[in-house]
C-alpha cells in the first residue's frame, strides 16, 4: 500500500512550526508495510488543498491529511474534501451529543456554532472519535484512494492514529491479506564515529536486503537501524536478531542500548545493577549532566545529586578543592577537576563522582587553554581516572559532548568487561 | 513571488529524518516577501522527483530544492533537474580545481570519481560554491521557474542560503523593482496563557491588517509574532514599533523580551544590571533550572552555581536542611523548600537564591501529595517568598515547568516595578 501525507496550515508554510506530524505518522505507518511516498505541505487555502488531494488520491492509495479540522473559519479540510468527492456534509449526531455533553461540563451556554461544524461528516465517511478534544477525524474511502483526516495538534494526531487509524488499517490489510509486517530495531552506539563504524560494518553493510542497515549520526553518539519485513512479527523479528547479533560480535560494547534507551538510562542501569550511588561536581555544564541522570522516573535510587560549582568559590566552599590548586593551575586543569571529583564522593558519600570542568566558549580560552578544553575526572571504588578533551562546537554542543562524555566514561568503568574487573 | 520548497530524501519520508530544511527555508524567504505556497518531500527516485520539479515549475516562480546533491549513486538531484529541462550537464572546471584542492589536502589519492560528478552543472545554469561541504548549489533560471538547489545537510544549506542564495535573490528583486521589505519581531510571554492573551489583545488582533500579529504557543510560555510590510526595511520596522508599544501597553511586564531572548537570559541581565548573583537548589529538577542559567555566554558573571540535593541525605549535608523538618514535613513541602533555598544562600554566599523541590512523576505521589505537586521557593535581599504549583504535564514536562516558575519568579523578584521596589 503507497501513502501520501498532506499536512494543512499557513503556520507550517511559513515555517513558524516545523512539521512534525510527518514524520512521526510515516514512522507510524512503516511496521504495517504502508511506504510513504510523498509528504506534502498547503496553507489554509481552500483550492491548493483541494489540488492538493486531488494530485494525492491518482497517486497513492491512502491519503493521510493532518491538520484544518479545527472549530475557526481557515479550518477547511472537512469542506474541501466534501466538495472534491462531491459527497456532501451530514450531520452526525452522535458527536452533536458528545459535543453538547462536553461543552455542558464547563458552561451553561449552548455549543458555539463553529464547534458543531465538527460534526458534520461527508456522505459514506466514518467518524474518528478524538479522545483528546473537540475536533472527530474522518475516514472515507473513496473509489481513488482511503482518506483518513486526522487533527493538526501532535497530540490529538498521535492519539487518534493510534486509537483509530492504525487498528484499521492493520484489519483491513489482514482481510485483503496484502498485509506485510515491518519492524525495525535500534542500536544505539556511542564511543565510535560514524565513518569507523561503517568501516567497520562495510562487509555486512553491502550484503544488506532484508533486513536493511540504516546508520544515522546524532548528538555526539550514532544509531543503527535494523528494519526487517517477515510475513509475521515473529520472522521479522528473528531477522532483525540475527543481524543485530552479528553488529554485536562486530562493535561490542560500543552498543549500549536499544531503540529507545538513552546513554544516562544506560548508565543508572548499570549503577542500580550493582547498588551504587552516584554524585556530580559540575563546571561548565552548570547542571546539564545531573539534569540527564534524574531525568529517568526512578533515579533517585542511584543518583544522589552534586553540586553545580560554577564559580571558583564555590569549588573551594562545597567541594573543599584547594583554593592554591586553582590559583596554580586555573579551574580548567586536571588537578582541579580531580580534586572536584574526590570532593563530591566526600561531600554526597556516593560509590561513584564525575567531574567537569571546561572552556564552553564562546569566550574564556586563554593561550595554553584552547576554546572547547574540558576535563573529565572520575572516582569510583576501583580507582580514578581523569581525561582531557578538546570539543570544537558551539557553547551547547561542548556542553552536551562533555556530558555524553562523562556518562560514557562511566559507563566504560562499569561494564562488567570493564579493564580493572 | 512565489516559492515552493521540495525536500529530497527517502529518510524524510519513511520518518527517521525530521524536515526541518522546509521551515527554516520558508522562514529566510518571508523577509525578501516571498510567500511559500507549497511543500513537499520525495525520496531519492528520479522519477518521483522529476514530477515534483515538473509540479512545482508550472505552479510557482522559484523552486527550492533541498537535498540529493551528495556523491553517492542515490542522489540525484542535479541529473533529474538537467534531464527534465533539456539541459546537458557540463563541468565546471573552477569546483573541479577546489574539488582537488580540497582532497590534496587530506589524501594524495585522486579525487574520488563520485566527488567529481559534483562539478557537473546544467547548461546556463550557474554553480554555488558550497563553504561548508564539497556539494555545491546549482541557480538555474529557465522559462518557467527559476530552480535554486542547495544541499541537504542543514549546516550547508544554511551557509548557502545565507551567502549566496538570499543576497542573489535580494538583488533581482531590487532590479525588477518589485521588492517588498518583510520585517518581523517576536515578543515573548511568559506568566499569562494564550488564550489570556488573545482575550486582552482581542480589539487589536481584530483590525490587524499590517502589522499582522500571530500568537503562538510554546512551553510553558507564549510568544507573539509581529510582521510588517513596507517599501524598505525602516518604514516596516515603525510600523512593528507603533503595535509594539500599544502590545507593551496592554501586556505589561508580562512580555519579558524580543526575538531569540531566552527567560533564562532576561533573569540574567537583571542580575547582571543589580550586579547580583544568585544560586540554585535544585531536587526534581537535578540541574535543569542551573543548566539553563549557565547556557548564555558570560553567565558567570551573575550564577554562582549552587546544589543538586537529588537526595534527602544532600538537602541536610549540603544545604544544611534540618533533617527532623525532612521527617516532619516530607522533601515536597514548603518548610523544606523555604529551607533549601536559604540553605543555598548561606553555603554559595550569593545575593538571591531559587530551590525547587517537587513530584515530577511518574512515581512519588501520596495520599496528601499529588503527582506534579512542587514547591518554589526564593530568598532575595528584600526577602523570601515561597509558592506552590501542581504540574499536570509527564516528567520532562513537569521538570520544565517548574524550572520556568522559578524563572518567572525571580524575574518577578528583580523587575524594576516589582512590588517591594
Amino acid at each position: 500500500m503507497k501513502a501520501e501525507i498532506i499536512a494543512v496550515g499557513t503556520e507550517l508554510l511559513l515555517g513558524q512550526v516545523v512539521n512534525t506530524n510527518a514524520a512521526e505518522i510515516a514512522r507510524m505507518l512503516a511496521p504495517l508495510g504502508i511506504g510513504v511516498y510523498h509528504q506534502t505541505v498547503v496553507g489554509d487555502n481552500a483550492g491548493r488543498l483541494s489540488q492538493a488531494l486531488d494530485g494525492a488520491r491518482n497517486r497513492v492509495d491512502l491519503v493521510v491529511v493532518c491538520g484544518g479540522l479545527g472549530p475557526t473559519e481557515d479550518d477547511l479540510t472537512r469542506e474541501t474534501l466534501s466538495e472534491l468527492l462531491g459527497r456532501p456534509l451530514r450531520e452526525d449526531s452522535r458527536w452533536t451529543a458528545v459535543l453538547r455533553k462536553r461543552f455542558s461540563g464547563y458552561s451553561s451556554l449552548p455549543v458555539p456554532q463553529n464547534n458543531l461544524r465538527q460534526a458534520m461528516v461527508p456522505e459514506g465517511a466514518d467518524l474518528l472519535p478524538n479522545s483528546c478534544g473537540t475536533a472527530p477525524g474522518i475516514w472515507l474511502a473513496s473509489d481513488s484512494a482511503t482518506f483518513v483526516l486526522v487533527p493538526g495538534p501532535p497530540r490529538e494526531m498521535r492519539a487518534m492514529m493510534e486509537e483509530q487509524v492504525l487498528p484499521r488499517l492493520a484489519r483491513e490489510l489482514d482481510q485483503a491479506g496484502t498485509r506485510r509486517v515491518l519492524v525495525s530495531r535500534i542500536l544505539r552506539v556511542v564511543g565510535l564515529g560514524e565513518s569507523r563504524v561503517a568501516e567497520m560494518l562495510a562487509p555486512l553493510l553491502a550484503a544488506q536486503t532484508n533486513p536493511t542497515v540504516a546508520p544515522l549520526a546524532q548528538a555526539a553518539e550514532m544509531s543503527l537501524r535494523i528494519t526487517a519485513e517477515g510475513k509475521d512479527h515473529s520472522e521479522a523479528e528473528n531477522l532483525i536478531e540475527t543481524t543485530a547479533r552479528k553488529i554485536r560480535a562486530i562493535l561490542g560494547d560500543a552498543i549500549y542500548g536499544e531503540d529507545e534507551v538513552t546513554l544516562e538510562a544506560a548508565v543508572g542501569a548499570l549503577l542500580a545493577q550493582r547498588h551504587c550511588t552516584l554524585a556530580v561536581a559540575e563546571s561548565c555544564t552548570g547542571g546539564l549532566l545531573g539534569m540527564r541522570l534524574s531525568s529517568a522516573p526512578g533515579s533517585s535510587a542511584y543518583f544522589t545529586g552534586g553540586v553545580i560549582a560554577y564559580s571558583y568559590a564555590l569549588k573551594s566552599a562545597l567541594l573543599g578543592v584547594d583554593p592554591q590548586l586553582l590559583e596554580r593551575h586555573g579551574a580548567v586543569s586536571e588537578e582541579v577537576a580531580r580534586a572536584m571529583a574526590s570532593g563530591a564522593l566526600r561531600a554526597c558519600k556516593s560509590d561513584y563522582a564525575v567531574a567537569i570542568t571546561g572552556i564552553a566558549g564562546p569566550g574564556g580560552a586563554t593561550a595554553d587553554k584552547p576554546l572547547g578544553l574540558t576535563y573529565i575526572a572520575m572516582e569510583t571504588p576501583e580507582g580514578s581516572e581523569c581525561r582531557r578533551f578538546t570539543f570544537s562546537g558551539d557553547r551547547e554542543t561542548n556542553r552536551y559532548r562533555a556530558s555524553q562524555a562523562a556518562l560514557e566514561m562511566l559507563r566504560t568503568a562499569l561494564l562488567p568487561t570493564a579493564a580493572w574487573r
